[in-house]
Protein backbone atom coordinates (compact mmCIF):
# COMPACT_ATOMS: atom_id res chain seq x y z
CA UNK A 1 0.00 0.00 0.00
CA UNK A 2 1.58 3.50 -0.99
CA UNK A 3 1.45 6.08 2.05
CA UNK A 4 -0.21 9.45 1.91
CA UNK A 5 -1.06 12.37 3.94
CA UNK A 6 -4.80 14.02 3.37
CA UNK A 7 -5.85 16.99 4.87
CA UNK A 8 -9.09 16.73 7.28
CA UNK A 9 -11.38 18.06 4.12
CA UNK A 10 -10.20 15.03 2.49
CA UNK A 11 -10.15 12.42 4.77
CA UNK A 12 -13.39 13.64 5.60
CA UNK A 13 -14.34 12.42 2.25
CA UNK A 14 -12.27 9.29 1.93
CA UNK A 15 -13.68 7.86 5.12
CA UNK A 16 -17.49 9.17 4.77
CA UNK A 17 -17.48 11.30 7.74
CA UNK A 18 -18.39 14.65 8.55
CA UNK A 19 -15.50 16.75 9.43
CA UNK A 20 -16.70 17.70 12.51
CA UNK A 21 -16.99 13.96 13.73
CA UNK A 22 -13.01 13.65 12.81
CA UNK A 23 -12.29 16.91 14.82
CA UNK A 24 -14.37 15.52 17.59
CA UNK A 25 -12.48 11.77 17.64
CA UNK A 26 -9.23 13.83 17.78
CA UNK A 27 -10.70 15.80 21.01
CA UNK A 28 -11.76 12.65 22.66
CA UNK A 29 -8.16 10.45 21.57
CA UNK A 30 -10.35 8.11 19.85
CA UNK A 31 -8.58 8.87 16.51
CA UNK A 32 -5.76 11.79 16.36
CA UNK A 33 -4.33 12.83 13.09
CA UNK A 34 -0.90 11.31 12.16
CA UNK A 35 0.44 15.09 12.24
CA UNK A 36 -0.63 18.40 13.28
CA UNK A 37 1.49 21.55 11.34
CA UNK A 38 3.02 23.28 14.51
CA UNK A 39 2.37 26.84 12.47
CA UNK A 40 -1.23 25.99 10.62
CA UNK A 41 -2.56 23.87 13.29
CA UNK A 42 -4.04 21.95 10.20
CA UNK A 43 -4.56 18.08 11.00
CA UNK A 44 -2.78 15.45 8.43
CA UNK A 45 -4.17 12.35 8.38
CA UNK A 46 -2.36 8.96 6.79
CA UNK A 47 -3.81 6.72 4.19
CA UNK A 48 -3.61 3.49 6.38
CA UNK A 49 -5.43 5.38 9.24
CA UNK A 50 -8.99 4.67 7.43
CA UNK A 51 -8.58 1.63 7.88
CA UNK A 52 -8.73 2.66 12.29
CA UNK A 53 -11.70 4.78 11.18
CA UNK A 54 -13.81 1.35 9.60
CA UNK A 55 -13.11 0.15 13.06
CA UNK A 56 -14.71 2.91 14.57
CA UNK A 57 -17.42 3.03 11.86
CA UNK A 58 -18.05 -0.82 12.55
CA UNK A 59 -18.52 -0.43 15.87
CA UNK A 60 -20.89 2.43 16.02
CA UNK A 61 -22.77 0.37 13.95
CA UNK A 62 -23.60 -2.18 16.41
CA UNK A 63 -24.09 0.54 19.25
CA UNK A 64 -20.82 0.10 20.68
CA UNK A 65 -19.83 3.38 22.79
CA UNK A 66 -16.92 5.56 21.65
CA UNK A 67 -15.01 5.08 24.82
CA UNK A 68 -15.44 0.70 24.35
CA UNK A 69 -13.88 1.27 20.93
CA UNK A 70 -10.96 3.01 22.41
CA UNK A 71 -10.30 -0.31 24.40
CA UNK A 72 -11.17 -2.33 21.03
CA UNK A 73 -8.44 -0.68 18.73
CA UNK A 74 -6.27 -1.67 20.91
CA UNK A 75 -6.74 -5.58 20.89
CA UNK A 76 -5.44 -8.75 18.47
CA UNK A 77 -7.88 -10.07 15.97
CA UNK A 78 -8.79 -12.47 18.80
CA UNK A 79 -9.50 -10.11 20.97
CA UNK A 80 -11.61 -8.39 19.16
CA UNK A 81 -13.62 -11.62 18.21
CA UNK A 82 -14.66 -12.25 21.81
CA UNK A 83 -15.21 -7.98 21.73
CA UNK A 84 -17.77 -8.71 19.03
CA UNK A 85 -18.90 -11.70 20.93
CA UNK A 86 -19.87 -9.92 23.63
CA UNK A 87 -21.08 -7.01 21.94
CA UNK A 88 -23.79 -9.86 20.09
CA UNK A 89 -24.57 -10.22 23.83
CA UNK A 90 -25.50 -6.74 24.48
CA UNK A 91 -27.39 -6.88 21.43
CA UNK A 92 -29.41 -9.76 22.10
CA UNK A 93 -30.41 -8.09 25.47
CA UNK A 94 -31.56 -5.11 23.92
CA UNK A 95 -33.65 -7.26 21.60
CA UNK A 96 -35.04 -9.27 24.63
CA UNK A 97 -35.74 -5.66 25.98
CA UNK A 98 -37.62 -4.66 22.46
CA UNK A 99 -39.57 -7.86 22.39
CA UNK A 100 -40.36 -7.46 26.32
CA UNK A 101 -41.90 -3.74 25.40
CA UNK A 102 -43.79 -5.29 22.29
CA UNK A 103 -45.61 -7.94 24.84
CA UNK A 104 -46.91 -4.68 27.34
CA UNK A 105 -47.96 -2.58 24.34
CA UNK A 106 -49.88 -5.80 23.27
CA UNK A 107 -51.32 -6.51 26.53
CA UNK A 108 -51.94 -2.19 27.45
CA UNK A 109 -53.99 -2.55 23.67
CA UNK A 110 -56.21 -4.82 24.49
CA UNK A 111 -57.31 -3.38 27.60
CA UNK A 112 -58.00 -0.13 25.97
CA UNK A 113 -59.35 -1.74 22.97
CA UNK A 114 -61.78 -3.68 25.94
CA UNK A 115 -62.18 -0.21 27.66
CA UNK A 116 -63.39 1.47 24.30
CA UNK A 117 -65.67 -1.38 23.86
CA UNK A 118 -67.56 -1.06 26.74
CA UNK A 119 -71.35 -0.98 25.40
CA UNK A 120 -72.71 1.62 27.36
CA UNK A 121 -71.76 3.83 30.70
CA UNK A 122 -74.56 3.47 33.71
CA UNK A 123 -75.62 -0.17 32.54
CA UNK A 124 -75.17 -3.46 34.27
CA UNK A 125 -73.90 -6.01 31.72
CA UNK A 126 -71.97 -9.32 31.64
CA UNK A 127 -68.28 -9.66 30.54
CA UNK A 128 -66.26 -12.49 30.42
CA UNK A 129 -62.45 -11.74 31.78
CA UNK A 130 -59.60 -13.46 31.13
CA UNK A 131 -56.99 -13.69 34.28
CA UNK A 132 -54.89 -10.90 35.71
CA UNK A 133 -51.98 -10.17 37.85
CA UNK A 134 -52.25 -7.27 40.34
CA UNK A 135 -49.88 -6.44 43.14
CA UNK A 136 -52.15 -5.50 46.04
CA UNK A 137 -51.44 -3.81 49.23
CA UNK A 138 -53.48 -2.81 52.24
CA UNK A 139 -55.57 0.14 52.02
CA UNK A 140 -55.52 1.46 55.60
CA UNK A 141 -58.72 3.43 55.94
CA UNK A 142 -59.18 4.55 52.26
CA UNK A 143 -62.16 4.74 50.63
CA UNK A 144 -64.12 6.12 47.58
CA UNK A 145 -64.44 9.23 48.93
CA UNK A 146 -60.58 9.84 50.01
CA UNK A 147 -58.48 7.88 47.61
CA UNK A 148 -56.03 10.00 46.01
CA UNK A 149 -53.53 9.51 42.68
CA UNK A 150 -50.73 9.36 45.56
CA UNK A 151 -52.56 6.41 47.62
CA UNK A 152 -50.86 4.54 44.46
CA UNK A 153 -47.67 6.00 44.93
CA UNK A 154 -45.70 2.56 46.58
CA UNK A 155 -47.77 0.36 44.11
CA UNK A 156 -47.13 2.16 40.80
CA UNK A 157 -43.26 2.29 42.14
CA UNK A 158 -43.38 -1.45 42.88
CA UNK A 159 -45.07 -2.48 39.22
CA UNK A 160 -42.78 0.39 37.25
CA UNK A 161 -40.27 -1.94 36.94
CA UNK A 162 -42.12 -4.99 35.91
CA UNK A 163 -44.65 -3.66 33.62
CA UNK A 164 -42.69 -0.12 32.40
CA UNK A 165 -46.45 0.46 31.44
CA UNK A 166 -48.68 2.15 34.19
CA UNK A 167 -51.77 4.05 32.40
CA UNK A 168 -53.50 0.95 32.27
CA UNK A 169 -55.72 1.78 35.77
CA UNK A 170 -55.02 1.34 39.19
CA UNK A 171 -58.32 -0.67 41.56
CA UNK A 172 -59.85 -1.06 44.93
CA UNK A 173 -61.02 -4.15 46.47
CA UNK A 174 -63.71 -3.95 49.13
CA UNK A 175 -66.40 -6.96 50.43
CA UNK A 176 -69.57 -7.33 48.12
CA UNK A 177 -72.27 -5.96 50.60
CA UNK A 178 -74.82 -4.25 51.11
CA UNK A 179 -73.97 -0.59 51.21
CA UNK A 180 -76.23 2.65 51.78
CA UNK A 181 -73.89 5.18 51.36
CA UNK A 182 -70.59 5.51 49.97
CA UNK A 183 -69.35 6.60 53.35
CA UNK A 184 -69.96 2.82 54.11
CA UNK A 185 -67.45 1.52 51.68
CA UNK A 186 -63.86 0.79 53.08
CA UNK A 187 -61.67 -0.70 50.67
CA UNK A 188 -59.90 -3.80 51.65
CA UNK A 189 -57.24 -3.79 49.50
CA UNK A 190 -55.87 -1.35 46.74
CA UNK A 191 -54.06 -2.63 43.44
CA UNK A 192 -52.35 -2.47 40.02
CA UNK A 193 -52.57 -4.19 37.77
CA UNK A 194 -49.14 -5.65 36.09
CA UNK A 195 -48.90 -6.26 32.06
CA UNK A 196 -46.57 -9.33 31.98
CA UNK A 197 -47.25 -12.71 33.63
CA UNK A 198 -43.80 -13.38 34.51
CA UNK A 199 -42.10 -14.34 38.11
CA UNK A 200 -42.84 -11.44 40.23
CA UNK A 201 -40.44 -11.12 42.97
CA UNK A 202 -38.47 -9.00 45.73
CA UNK A 203 -41.87 -7.25 46.37
CA UNK A 204 -41.60 -4.32 49.39
CA UNK A 205 -43.26 -6.69 52.39
CA UNK A 206 -46.06 -4.88 52.90
CA UNK A 207 -47.05 -6.02 48.99
CA UNK A 208 -48.52 -9.24 47.18
CA UNK A 209 -48.99 -10.87 44.29
CA UNK A 210 -52.54 -11.70 43.03
CA UNK A 211 -54.75 -12.47 40.75
CA UNK A 212 -57.90 -11.82 39.60
CA UNK A 213 -59.18 -14.77 38.15
CA UNK A 214 -60.81 -15.73 34.81
CA UNK A 215 -64.43 -16.18 34.90
CA UNK A 216 -67.48 -14.07 33.68
CA UNK A 217 -68.15 -10.77 35.51
CA UNK A 218 -71.20 -8.47 36.42
CA UNK A 219 -69.80 -5.54 35.85
CA UNK A 220 -70.70 -1.39 35.66
CA UNK A 221 -68.76 1.48 34.16
CA UNK A 222 -69.24 5.36 34.47
CA UNK A 223 -67.68 8.23 34.38
CA UNK A 224 -66.46 8.78 38.43
CA UNK A 225 -68.87 11.30 40.08
CA UNK A 226 -69.23 10.80 43.88
CA UNK A 227 -72.88 11.40 43.60
CA UNK A 228 -73.70 8.42 41.14
CA UNK A 229 -71.44 6.22 42.47
CA UNK A 230 -73.79 4.30 45.30
CA UNK A 231 -76.63 4.40 42.82
CA UNK A 232 -74.34 2.35 40.01
CA UNK A 233 -73.37 0.12 42.65
CA UNK A 234 -76.76 -0.62 43.72
CA UNK A 235 -77.62 -1.51 39.80
CA UNK A 236 -74.92 -3.57 40.18
CA UNK A 237 -76.87 -4.98 43.07
CA UNK A 238 -79.91 -5.48 41.86
CA UNK A 239 -78.97 -7.16 38.41
CA UNK A 240 -77.36 -10.00 40.09
CA UNK A 241 -80.10 -10.17 42.94
CA UNK A 242 -82.92 -10.22 39.91
CA UNK A 243 -81.08 -12.86 37.95
CA UNK A 244 -80.58 -14.99 41.27
CA UNK A 245 -76.33 -15.47 40.87
CA UNK A 246 -73.84 -16.72 43.18
CA UNK A 247 -70.89 -13.85 43.64
CA UNK A 248 -68.15 -15.52 43.93
CA UNK A 249 -65.63 -12.81 44.64
CA UNK A 250 -64.57 -9.23 46.29
CA UNK A 251 -65.77 -6.36 44.53
CA UNK A 252 -63.46 -5.05 41.45
CA UNK A 253 -63.59 -1.62 41.31
CA UNK A 254 -60.74 -0.26 38.43
CA UNK A 255 -60.30 3.27 37.20
CA UNK A 256 -58.21 4.69 34.45
CA UNK A 257 -58.03 8.16 33.10
CA UNK A 258 -59.77 9.09 30.08
CA UNK A 259 -57.87 12.17 29.18
CA UNK A 260 -54.46 12.76 29.67
CA UNK A 261 -54.70 16.64 28.59
CA UNK A 262 -53.12 19.27 31.32
CA UNK A 263 -55.56 21.76 29.97
CA UNK A 264 -58.95 19.76 30.94
CA UNK A 265 -60.45 18.62 33.78
CA UNK A 266 -59.65 15.26 35.34
CA UNK A 267 -61.97 12.53 33.91
CA UNK A 268 -61.55 8.79 35.00
CA UNK A 269 -63.11 5.98 33.94
CA UNK A 270 -64.38 3.67 36.94
CA UNK A 271 -65.12 0.35 36.59
CA UNK A 272 -66.87 -1.82 39.20
CA UNK A 273 -66.86 -5.77 38.64
CA UNK A 274 -67.49 -9.22 40.59
CA UNK A 275 -67.22 -12.68 39.22
CA UNK A 276 -70.82 -14.59 39.32
CA UNK A 277 -71.46 -17.97 38.96
CA UNK B 1 -60.51 11.74 44.17
CA UNK B 2 -59.56 13.79 46.61
CA UNK B 3 -57.52 16.60 45.43
CA UNK B 4 -54.65 18.07 46.98
CA UNK B 5 -51.78 20.45 46.11
CA UNK B 6 -48.09 18.92 46.51
CA UNK B 7 -44.65 20.25 46.37
CA UNK B 8 -41.95 19.72 43.60
CA UNK B 9 -40.15 17.52 46.15
CA UNK B 10 -43.59 15.70 47.28
CA UNK B 11 -44.73 15.02 43.74
CA UNK B 12 -41.22 13.96 42.55
CA UNK B 13 -41.63 11.43 45.30
CA UNK B 14 -45.07 10.58 44.89
CA UNK B 15 -44.57 10.14 40.53
CA UNK B 16 -41.07 8.38 40.88
CA UNK B 17 -39.20 10.93 38.91
CA UNK B 18 -36.27 13.32 39.84
CA UNK B 19 -36.99 16.76 40.42
CA UNK B 20 -34.90 17.86 38.05
CA UNK B 21 -36.62 16.10 35.41
CA UNK B 22 -39.94 17.58 36.91
CA UNK B 23 -38.14 20.95 36.17
CA UNK B 24 -37.15 19.83 32.82
CA UNK B 25 -41.10 18.74 31.83
CA UNK B 26 -42.30 22.55 32.92
CA UNK B 27 -39.30 24.16 31.00
CA UNK B 28 -40.07 22.13 27.63
CA UNK B 29 -43.96 22.67 28.03
CA UNK B 30 -44.27 19.46 28.46
CA UNK B 31 -45.68 19.08 31.74
CA UNK B 32 -46.31 22.17 33.94
CA UNK B 33 -47.37 23.09 37.75
CA UNK B 34 -50.65 23.58 38.03
CA UNK B 35 -49.75 26.58 40.37
CA UNK B 36 -46.42 28.97 40.86
CA UNK B 37 -45.90 31.30 43.86
CA UNK B 38 -45.74 34.39 42.23
CA UNK B 39 -43.33 35.41 45.33
CA UNK B 40 -41.37 32.63 45.96
CA UNK B 41 -41.10 31.03 42.34
CA UNK B 42 -42.56 27.40 43.67
CA UNK B 43 -43.94 25.00 41.85
CA UNK B 44 -47.54 23.17 42.95
CA UNK B 45 -48.82 20.13 41.64
CA UNK B 46 -52.12 18.71 41.47
CA UNK B 47 -52.99 15.64 42.81
CA UNK B 48 -54.89 14.74 39.41
CA UNK B 49 -51.55 15.51 37.56
CA UNK B 50 -50.14 12.46 38.79
CA UNK B 51 -52.23 10.43 35.50
CA UNK B 52 -50.24 12.78 33.46
CA UNK B 53 -46.96 11.93 34.75
CA UNK B 54 -48.08 8.27 34.36
CA UNK B 55 -48.92 8.53 30.45
CA UNK B 56 -45.47 10.59 30.15
CA UNK B 57 -43.38 7.61 31.41
CA UNK B 58 -45.05 5.15 29.85
CA UNK B 59 -44.74 6.38 26.19
CA UNK B 60 -41.13 7.54 27.66
CA UNK B 61 -40.98 3.64 28.75
CA UNK B 62 -41.30 2.43 24.79
CA UNK B 63 -39.35 4.74 23.30
CA UNK B 64 -41.42 7.75 22.47
CA UNK B 65 -39.98 10.73 22.04
CA UNK B 66 -40.73 13.58 23.94
CA UNK B 67 -42.63 16.27 21.61
CA UNK B 68 -45.15 13.29 20.57
CA UNK B 69 -45.66 12.64 24.19
CA UNK B 70 -46.96 15.97 23.94
CA UNK B 71 -49.05 15.28 20.91
CA UNK B 72 -50.22 11.95 22.34
CA UNK B 73 -51.56 14.00 25.69
CA UNK B 74 -54.55 15.45 23.61
CA UNK B 75 -55.68 12.40 21.90
CA UNK B 76 -59.00 10.80 22.44
CA UNK B 77 -58.91 7.15 24.27
CA UNK B 78 -59.19 5.42 20.41
CA UNK B 79 -56.41 8.03 19.11
CA UNK B 80 -54.41 6.98 21.74
CA UNK B 81 -54.66 3.67 20.71
CA UNK B 82 -54.12 4.11 17.47
CA UNK B 83 -50.86 6.27 18.51
CA UNK B 84 -49.09 3.36 20.93
CA UNK B 85 -50.04 0.84 17.67
CA UNK B 86 -48.17 3.56 15.23
CA UNK B 87 -45.36 3.46 18.16
CA UNK B 88 -45.39 -0.50 18.01
CA UNK B 89 -44.24 -0.36 14.01
CA UNK B 90 -41.59 1.37 15.17
CA UNK B 91 -40.54 -0.97 17.94
CA UNK B 92 -40.48 -3.71 15.20
CA UNK B 93 -38.19 -1.57 13.28
CA UNK B 94 -35.80 -1.30 15.81
CA UNK B 95 -35.90 -5.04 16.20
CA UNK B 96 -35.94 -6.13 12.43
CA UNK B 97 -32.77 -3.69 12.50
CA UNK B 98 -31.11 -5.16 15.19
CA UNK B 99 -31.62 -8.89 13.79
CA UNK B 100 -29.74 -7.46 10.65
CA UNK B 101 -27.22 -5.99 12.60
CA UNK B 102 -26.98 -10.07 14.52
CA UNK B 103 -26.78 -11.23 11.19
CA UNK B 104 -23.86 -8.79 9.95
CA UNK B 105 -22.20 -9.55 13.37
CA UNK B 106 -22.18 -13.53 12.81
CA UNK B 107 -21.05 -13.21 8.86
CA UNK B 108 -18.00 -10.87 10.25
CA UNK B 109 -17.12 -13.26 12.91
CA UNK B 110 -17.73 -15.90 10.57
CA UNK B 111 -14.94 -14.66 8.29
CA UNK B 112 -12.69 -13.00 11.29
CA UNK B 113 -12.62 -16.79 12.66
CA UNK B 114 -11.93 -18.06 9.24
CA UNK B 115 -8.57 -15.80 8.81
CA UNK B 116 -7.04 -16.70 12.71
CA UNK B 117 -7.58 -19.99 11.30
CA UNK B 118 -5.26 -19.54 8.20
CA UNK B 119 -3.50 -23.02 8.73
CA UNK B 120 0.16 -21.33 8.70
CA UNK B 121 1.35 -18.09 6.36
CA UNK B 122 2.95 -18.39 3.26
CA UNK B 123 2.17 -21.63 2.59
CA UNK B 124 -0.70 -23.15 -0.21
CA UNK B 125 -3.36 -24.99 1.22
CA UNK B 126 -6.65 -25.48 -0.14
CA UNK B 127 -10.33 -24.44 1.20
CA UNK B 128 -13.62 -24.68 0.53
CA UNK B 129 -15.75 -21.23 0.38
CA UNK B 130 -18.88 -20.49 0.59
CA UNK B 131 -20.99 -17.70 -1.95
CA UNK B 132 -19.48 -14.48 -1.15
CA UNK B 133 -21.69 -11.21 -2.71
CA UNK B 134 -18.92 -8.54 -3.61
CA UNK B 135 -19.47 -4.83 -4.70
CA UNK B 136 -17.01 -4.27 -7.92
CA UNK B 137 -15.87 -1.53 -9.82
CA UNK B 138 -13.38 -1.06 -12.36
CA UNK B 139 -9.47 -0.51 -11.26
CA UNK B 140 -8.39 1.88 -13.30
CA UNK B 141 -4.84 1.11 -13.75
CA UNK B 142 -4.88 0.33 -10.03
CA UNK B 143 -1.85 -2.23 -9.16
CA UNK B 144 -0.36 -4.17 -6.30
CA UNK B 145 2.07 -1.30 -5.67
CA UNK B 146 -0.44 1.98 -6.02
CA UNK B 147 -3.23 0.57 -3.98
CA UNK B 148 -4.07 2.33 -1.46
CA UNK B 149 -6.63 2.56 1.63
CA UNK B 150 -8.24 5.63 -0.60
CA UNK B 151 -9.05 3.50 -3.82
CA UNK B 152 -11.88 1.77 -2.10
CA UNK B 153 -13.52 5.51 -0.63
CA UNK B 154 -16.44 4.72 -3.40
CA UNK B 155 -16.93 1.30 -2.58
CA UNK B 156 -17.18 1.47 1.11
CA UNK B 157 -19.86 4.02 0.55
CA UNK B 158 -21.72 2.18 -1.32
CA UNK B 159 -20.96 -1.07 0.91
CA UNK B 160 -21.77 0.88 4.04
CA UNK B 161 -25.41 1.41 3.82
CA UNK B 162 -25.96 -2.40 3.08
CA UNK B 163 -23.46 -3.96 5.26
CA UNK B 164 -22.89 -1.16 8.16
CA UNK B 165 -19.90 -3.12 9.40
CA UNK B 166 -16.68 -2.59 6.81
CA UNK B 167 -13.87 -4.09 8.47
CA UNK B 168 -14.12 -7.54 6.73
CA UNK B 169 -11.67 -6.75 4.28
CA UNK B 170 -11.36 -5.45 0.62
CA UNK B 171 -10.23 -7.26 -2.74
CA UNK B 172 -9.14 -7.11 -6.05
CA UNK B 173 -9.41 -9.36 -9.07
CA UNK B 174 -6.81 -9.76 -12.11
CA UNK B 175 -6.35 -12.92 -14.65
CA UNK B 176 -4.59 -15.78 -13.38
CA UNK B 177 -1.68 -15.89 -15.68
CA UNK B 178 1.77 -16.59 -15.27
CA UNK B 179 3.34 -12.72 -14.20
CA UNK B 180 6.95 -12.87 -13.35
CA UNK B 181 6.94 -9.14 -11.26
CA UNK B 182 5.05 -7.87 -9.41
CA UNK B 183 4.70 -4.94 -11.70
CA UNK B 184 3.58 -6.65 -14.35
CA UNK B 185 0.09 -7.08 -12.19
CA UNK B 186 -2.92 -4.97 -12.87
CA UNK B 187 -6.08 -5.20 -10.99
CA UNK B 188 -8.95 -5.45 -13.19
CA UNK B 189 -11.79 -4.90 -10.41
CA UNK B 190 -11.05 -3.96 -6.88
CA UNK B 191 -14.17 -5.06 -4.67
CA UNK B 192 -15.68 -4.76 -1.34
CA UNK B 193 -17.37 -7.93 0.27
CA UNK B 194 -20.87 -7.30 1.30
CA UNK B 195 -22.28 -9.26 4.34
CA UNK B 196 -26.11 -9.70 3.48
CA UNK B 197 -27.50 -11.39 0.35
CA UNK B 198 -30.41 -9.14 0.66
CA UNK B 199 -31.09 -7.33 -3.06
CA UNK B 200 -29.10 -4.99 -3.69
CA UNK B 201 -30.21 -2.15 -5.45
CA UNK B 202 -29.49 1.81 -6.40
CA UNK B 203 -25.56 0.94 -6.90
CA UNK B 204 -23.39 3.98 -8.41
CA UNK B 205 -23.61 3.74 -12.31
CA UNK B 206 -20.08 2.05 -12.50
CA UNK B 207 -20.15 -0.43 -9.42
CA UNK B 208 -21.76 -3.98 -9.92
CA UNK B 209 -22.75 -6.72 -7.48
CA UNK B 210 -21.15 -9.90 -8.29
CA UNK B 211 -20.77 -13.38 -6.93
CA UNK B 212 -17.79 -14.69 -5.41
CA UNK B 213 -18.47 -18.40 -6.08
CA UNK B 214 -18.27 -20.95 -3.79
CA UNK B 215 -15.99 -24.24 -4.22
CA UNK B 216 -12.79 -25.36 -3.82
CA UNK B 217 -9.77 -22.82 -3.72
CA UNK B 218 -6.21 -22.80 -3.81
CA UNK B 219 -5.13 -20.45 -1.02
CA UNK B 220 -2.07 -18.16 0.18
CA UNK B 221 -2.22 -15.96 3.18
CA UNK B 222 0.79 -13.68 4.29
CA UNK B 223 1.19 -10.02 6.18
CA UNK B 224 1.20 -7.82 3.36
CA UNK B 225 5.27 -6.61 1.97
CA UNK B 226 5.74 -5.50 -1.23
CA UNK B 227 9.05 -8.04 -1.23
CA UNK B 228 7.40 -11.32 -0.87
CA UNK B 229 4.15 -10.48 -2.69
CA UNK B 230 5.16 -11.69 -6.21
CA UNK B 231 6.86 -14.90 -4.33
CA UNK B 232 3.56 -16.25 -3.17
CA UNK B 233 2.30 -15.61 -6.29
CA UNK B 234 4.39 -18.47 -7.85
CA UNK B 235 4.44 -20.31 -5.04
CA UNK B 236 0.11 -20.46 -5.61
CA UNK B 237 1.03 -21.33 -8.94
CA UNK B 238 3.74 -24.24 -8.71
CA UNK B 239 0.94 -25.66 -6.48
CA UNK B 240 -1.85 -25.58 -8.84
CA UNK B 241 0.94 -26.65 -11.63
CA UNK B 242 2.38 -29.58 -9.41
CA UNK B 243 -1.35 -31.06 -8.68
CA UNK B 244 -2.15 -30.54 -12.32
CA UNK B 245 -5.01 -28.19 -11.23
CA UNK B 246 -8.06 -26.68 -13.72
CA UNK B 247 -8.24 -22.82 -12.62
CA UNK B 248 -11.88 -21.39 -13.23
CA UNK B 249 -11.37 -17.95 -11.70
CA UNK B 250 -9.56 -14.84 -12.12
CA UNK B 251 -7.29 -14.20 -9.11
CA UNK B 252 -9.21 -12.87 -6.47
CA UNK B 253 -6.85 -10.75 -3.80
CA UNK B 254 -8.48 -10.15 -0.21
CA UNK B 255 -6.75 -8.27 2.33
CA UNK B 256 -7.57 -6.98 5.90
CA UNK B 257 -5.97 -4.84 8.75
CA UNK B 258 -3.86 -6.99 10.99
CA UNK B 259 -4.13 -4.22 14.21
CA UNK B 260 -6.46 -0.83 14.46
CA UNK B 261 -4.02 0.18 17.39
CA UNK B 262 -3.18 3.92 16.22
CA UNK B 263 0.08 3.22 17.61
CA UNK B 264 1.77 0.25 15.65
CA UNK B 265 2.69 0.45 12.03
CA UNK B 266 -0.11 -0.56 9.66
CA UNK B 267 0.22 -4.58 9.25
CA UNK B 268 -2.53 -5.75 6.77
CA UNK B 269 -2.96 -9.04 5.63
CA UNK B 270 -3.18 -10.59 2.17
CA UNK B 271 -4.66 -13.72 1.04
CA UNK B 272 -4.44 -14.70 -2.85
CA UNK B 273 -6.98 -17.33 -4.19
CA UNK B 274 -7.71 -19.02 -7.19
CA UNK B 275 -10.67 -21.37 -7.78
CA UNK B 276 -9.85 -25.25 -9.25
CA UNK B 277 -11.59 -27.99 -10.30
Amino acid sequence: MKETLYTIGEMAKLANVSIKALRYYDKIDLFKPAYVDSDTNYRYYKDSQLSQLDLIKSLKYIGTPLEEVKKAREMSPSGLLDFITDQEKLIQMQMDNLMKVQQNIETVKKRMERRLQTPSLREVFLWEEEETTIIEMAAHNLKPNNLTNASYSMLKKAVEPISGFLNTGFGAIFPYEKYIHIEDIYYDKIFAPVLSNQMISSLPADMEAEKIHAGTYVYIADVYHPERYICNYHKLMKFIEDNQMTVTSDVYELFGALSYSPDQQEELIIELKVRVS
